[in-house]
């Protein structure tokens, strides 16, 4: 949680000269965020968030990040929606960052979701790779196999410091994934993020899905992996059939899986884990003592992996068989 | 700015229960209060700000902190109202803390306050002291003399590691001010802490006065001198006597300063500047190197107070001859 650059009263009034949303009656720091920094915003037009994006989001993504909220917002998609400035700029520089304000949505994140509210992820999720599909611009998983590669080098020397063994499990992992990663599944465009605290419910129904920073173009499939692995496990590291069968079930009433989606889907889910085992493991090696952040434990995701490695086929997340 | 206490979705909707506020529309931690863990809300209702009190704020003070804020939005003040809960509790316990919503305030605090600003702000803290004069709880100032000889004793050893000369300065100001002290003067209920950052302005005028977590009775003069401090300075450290002179007559257009409070206001100025030393100074020698907080600069306090020692009446800060 952060806000990484300063904002006073006369940096935000002259930035909002550039647009339309009349006086400011509220502007407020928001605790979240890990790489950028983000402002509750209130005019007398609405309530908006502003979000200045500081290292890891590069400028030249906005197009592809801005531009498919605009799509999917058009689609019927409850997802933040960017106020374009008067001069039609999806986003527009303050104190040095590029800055884009968006329409704040309604809801609450769930902590512990349910087996109702996995259902409702699952066919939001279905809607949204619908929704996506006619979405011009491309953009590669930078945090697919390749990107994996990159991540076991910067990670490899110090892995069995954080967990013994670490290092040959991951190693392994990879190979094996390498080889078997499956082809020619159907794509679009994925959220590839889609955890509990980037949706919001209300009155049990999804009510608003957000930060599309690692959207891209990959494997359908891939994305309800990564959301099984985001959603359906205990916090004792057990994985809840119940809650998987319901998001698997309610996703395919919107979006049926082929026949190769569903014999691929335990190899995605080993890689979705490995995914975030990476990314959580570099993290917490590179972390700065001092961060503001806090650092999520990779080690969550070893559990996960382990059970994916033991899934013999897509009726172990629940897919009747 | 830190959100201490974690509150999740469910924790939120079951201490709502207590609340006649309706469905949660929004729930955001901000980023900002030194001590406190601060959340916007938004209900059906309408806008709101939920506080959980950490160590700083007893909970033996919020019925005098809360009924003030209940007591001054009766008289017109802009301030936060409690929301009191369905058994008519100004505040219940939420994951361990006492915790209380009250109403969201529009504006902005301005980061560099101009002098008609200042004169703003005068007018507003005359009305503020009028306003507190007949609340009738109590809560004596802990950072007048005696607050101050402690505070010396928890900084003295290590006060030259910060500022060469710096104890000596101290020790001889607070010998100096306890023997000069005034008493006598008019007394009531003092914000005690009204910087720029507590206060927001729309549209040229004051829109809110907030954090009033170091409310207290004391000399109301004395408010005026820690807004003196607080408002016309520049960042240079210069006394700003057109901003001073602002916030002095627009005071006294709504509460006439008594002869003796006229002649008081240098000592007042220099103990203001030394109040604020020593809690800075104090915070600084102890603060935590992976807090959250970002520990203010005690140095600027010296040089205000130097500016105050050498003020031999009033008429240095603007009132007129």
């Amino acid at each position: 949680m952060a806000v990484y650059t300063d904002v006073t009263d006369t940096d935000l009034q002259a930035f909002l000269e550039a647009f339309d949303l009349g006086p400011v009656l509220a502007f407020k720091g928001i605790a979240e965020g890990v790489e950028n920094s983000n402002f509750f915003l209130r005019t007398e037009k609405g309530s908006y968030f502003l979000t200045l994006y500081e290292k890891r989001v590069k400028e030249e993504d906005l197009p592809f990040f801005l531009g498919l909220l605009e799509h999917l917002s058009a689609r019927g998609i409850p997802c933040p929606l960017p106020v374009r400035a008067r001069d039609g700029k999806l986003w527009r520089p303050l104190n040095g960052r590029p800055a884009a304000i968006v329409t704040f949505l309604s809801g609450l994140s769930p902590r512990k979701p349910d087996a109702q509210q996995c259902g409702e992820l699952g066919a939001a999720l279905a809607r949204l790779h619908v929704a996506g599909h006619d979405y011009l611009l491309h953009r590669p998983n930078a945090l697919s196999v390749q990107g994996w590669k990159t991540l076991v080098k910067a990670c490899e020397p110090r892995a069995n410091t954080v967990h013994m063994g670490l290092a040959q499990t991951i190693s392994t992992e990879v190979k094996l994934l390498e080889q078997r990663w499956p082809t020619g599944l159907p794509e679009g465009l994925i959220h590839a993020d889609l955890f509990p605290d980037n949706v919001f419910f209300m009155n049990g129904r999804v009510s608003g899905v957000f930060d599309f920073y690692f959207a891209c173009n990959d494997a359908l499939a891939y994305d309800v992996a990564v959301a099984l692995n985001a959603w359906c496990f205990e916090p004792d590291g057990a994985y809840n059939i119940t809650k998987g069968r319901a998001l698997l079930s309610c996703y395919r009433s919107v979006r049926p899986f082929t026949g190769s989606e569903v014999a691929a889907l335990p190899t995605l889910a080993r890689g979705a884990a490995l995914r975030f085992l990476l990314t959580r493991l570099y993290d917490w090696i590179h972390r700065e003592p001092n961060a503001l952040v806090t650092v999520k434990d990779p080690i969550e995701y070893v559990t996960k992996l382990r059970f994916h490695q033991g899934a013999t086929g897509a009726a172990a997340y629940g897919w009747p068989e």
